[in-house]
């Protein structure tokens, strides 16, 4: 029996907690197992490296990145594993994340960043776990469910807002 | 034995075949097996939903979807499967691929698109692979043989610069 | 006699209704039927595809399609019938409305999106009354109230902003 | 009977011409009657006037203006009349259609412009006669066989491109 | 003896009013008569075009035009005046300005617009008297007044900043 | 008799001369004396502080000025001038102008630069004659003459293309 | 023995004292002198000239030059010294800062300025710090104890990170 | 006496060559000793890590890196050292280096990069040169008689503009 891989999120600040929080619960409710470290790509380099090295022998599937403006961390990681590695651009402050968006995405030649949207922490938690999912028939029935139960929402959303839409509009 | 898996390669136009013959040729190089077809979310909606629903039965382990301007179809890709979807942006005429890349990435909560630099088919492949290879240890292996190549590039490379910047510069 | 046609409506979330009640309060004002529902281009694909198709059966004469991000919303409903798609760029969190404007517009020839400001319901609706007025005498007739009302307003507020711009400023 | 309705098209500049002819060739295709002109929101606004003004008795049933830089003839046309108006924002020399595309589409509340992507005088011209379509089923019908041929092509240029990409890629 | 020219404001909507206010308060201070008027480019362009012809006769010797989103009112005066017109760009709710900004200050070959920074409703004053100075001693005296007087209080709070330099930091 | 004044117009590089040479064309057109200089903000920053302090001395009544990139001239120019300055932002080399654009126009309070668009010397020197024609009936009649020269350029375009829309298109 | 070096601080308005003082915190913790003041490139630019000119007689090794909108002080004091000029872009109310990012580091051939992130007053001053201790060995063991601190803390977020990450996320 | 200092190049990819190589000829210029090399962020991130720790025992005074796209290689070099790190943002295919710029100078609080414009190596020299001279008044000299050289060249580039401006223009 294969063993279950497990993903691990890093983020470059303790203050992106607030923003990747979210990938942790996706990550909770799915039950895959995972680990969470603050990482800087600028501060502690080495401990990036040292971990991002690591992540394969350590049983990891795929390595969540989290960074706000020279957004670097999710570049540094995938440059020194093989493993799928998600960028989650942070929201910066001045720039709204749009620096974060392109340090993140525009990665050259031979090393990629499977980037997501701008803040999208559940956004990279789900695409870690279809990446686990692509050989884990569970993990991918799960997928599944969860895509139905948004159907059922947006459903649900629908009728909420059609009647509105026909009473007096403010709900 | 568990069955190879395969890479579906989708673009949104024949005129996105230059940019991404590169990624079958990387496919080709990693003896990946590979299937490429022009689909499009705006003219053929209906073709772009069949061949992603049957992606997962049909032994694809990941979808490459490549599309310019307001580039839909690596998310209406993504919301048809949940195998994991990856965006490329191609360059468009006037904004360069700044539009490509916003549409591409910038998915809602729920639908993740592993989006890559624009118009670096090259990059979907290898990410494509490193999915693959997430449960492949010869793949694997593979890809830390490219990275090794890379390095030895690399340092060829600087040798070479290293010259040049002795020498009359313009070697 | 020609049956009177209808303006379907429909958004990517529930969270745009505060930003589409204005349409639907236009509507009501000009007297013109309308549907409104959430429909989602990623978690829904099928449900647009649907509401599209039957738009034109379904005596609608002109479809408005809101979403915010990688909006894809309008562009689907337009790849799934002939009948006019107004697009509403709804402003996003983080690029406010730029990422949304650009999915919406940038559509690939074959298939337009009429595109109007970001987060401009209001304009949506009158465009949407503009398209069926043009076989529509009622309709032109009340239209050109609504002009000859908006000039009483600016002259109105001319009249009050002369009278601050000679007092006190701040009125 | 009713008497069939044709489409204005507007340009702010001769410089237009090349990229509105595509509009002229779509219109044609359908056999929508059309008249073509130069009308410069900024060096000849009252001819911009007189022929918005006139555009309704004239027998138009949408307008077409083209414009580029400050672009604001389809913003002028639009004021000047209640008939639908689109917009195709030229692409300019500097900024590449970036400003024409905002000076085009970011109107005010009350006055919409149906805008469309960047230089794309072909889907101006779809818009067109989608908008006369409403009430004129043989042209809807156009639009469905225009579509159906779109569908072939895509259809076409996919089996050309998989066949590039089992052979030598450069075709 | 040559008559005082007056400056005429206009701006697009009273909602430009609080953003304006700066530019009735400066011209206050230097003495120089003007109007002030709500004038939309979309709602009541003949009122601008009215406004605009007769600025010279009735002894305006420069127009300030201040609009928001798709800024057209600068442009519009401008092609309806050989006087100078200078163009406030407003800050926009979405794209903060840069729309307003590139639809005022990209004007065609033929048809300037004097834009000024966004908001810079202050600025637009000053360069209106600066335009009126131009043949005018008095105000340019004024003018050179005002200049010492910005030397003289940057001069102050220099002093101030380097006594909270070098105190406690915060004041 | 009051003096004749003239325009000054300053680049910061020889480079930039391709582009200004069309404002020389305009004021040699309309008959206005001018004198031509490259002064740079950056290597040469006591030239520009010298010739706008004393331009009004030297009987100019406008200074334009020229830069691309950080283009700091104009600003330079307006503060040590009370003249109305003209700034061009001239096309930068990588960013298109946008660099130079907002370098020019976003001036702090107190000191406007009177920007136009992008590359458009021709406009630079138009807003230049206006400005000298506001005291100057000669030259105001001439500004007349030279706009119904563009109507009726206008509209030779305007047959022209009229006649190539009913032809072969490609003229 | 070598005279110590100082830093001067300049900004182009006492509104950005609340940004700068970061920068004169850091340079009392690394006991640097210093001094501060504000100098405006359009309202005060002789005064700019003159600091810039005595900055290296004076003692000064770097300076720091902040400012927002059409940034230009960096520049106007980098043309005045041959010492090192680093730029603190502004964040400005409308842009945001990328207009000062782009006036402050898009400088042309000649004159370089040292830019960092927009609002960065507390990177300014390490670079400032670092270029003085290129040349002094007590400075650069106080910036290596520097980087050791920032290492110790991001590992002690890193440690609260993951016990919120086992907790209940909110902490 | 102390050694001379020298200054370390490296650039991500072979191709930022053309680029560089006006930096090797301006510190050649200079007599500024010199070391070139091609280390990338992202295919040999340890050698940069390893040059960058080398380079002041090894007697480099500033380090001058330069990549493009999602810039990362000056801030990976200067998270491992604390001279000074100049960053040139290459300017990329698609984007034009906007990508390169925010990747390189965004850089989060605690490690600053001195980022210079787009594609300005020879910027990036000179800034190198300033640092040196900080303390080399040999150095310092040198940049002092760059300086008038400069304003000579600008001052003769004016005379021959001038006489453009008088002539045929196109000279």
């Amino acid at each position: 029996v294969r063993k279950k891989l497990r993903v691990l999120v890093i983020m470059g600040s303790a203050s992106d907690w607030p923003t990747m929080k979210a990938a942790v619960r996706r990550l909770r409710e799915f039950g895959v197992e995972h680990q969470v470290a603050v990482k800087s790509a600028h501060r502690t380099p080495e401990d990036v490296v040292k971990i991002a090295k690591r992540a394969r022998p350590n049983r990891f599937g795929a390595i969540i990145a989290a960074a706000g403006g020279a957004a670097h961390l999710a570049g540094l990681a995938a440059a020194n594993t093989t493993l799928p590695v998600i960028g989650v651009p942070v929201k910066s402050k001045n720039l709204r994340g749009l620096d974060s968006l392109l340090s993140t995405v525009q990665m050259p030649a031979g090393i990629p960043v499977a980037t997501v949207a701008i803040a999208s922490a559940d956004n990279a938690a789900l695409l870690a776990i279809q990446i686990l999912a692509v050989r884990d028939r569970v993990l991918a029935k799960k997928l599944e469910e969860h895509r139905k139960e948004m159907v059922a929402m947006v459903r649900r959303d629908s009728r909420r807002v059609a009647r509105l839409a026909r009473g007096n509009l403010d709900g």
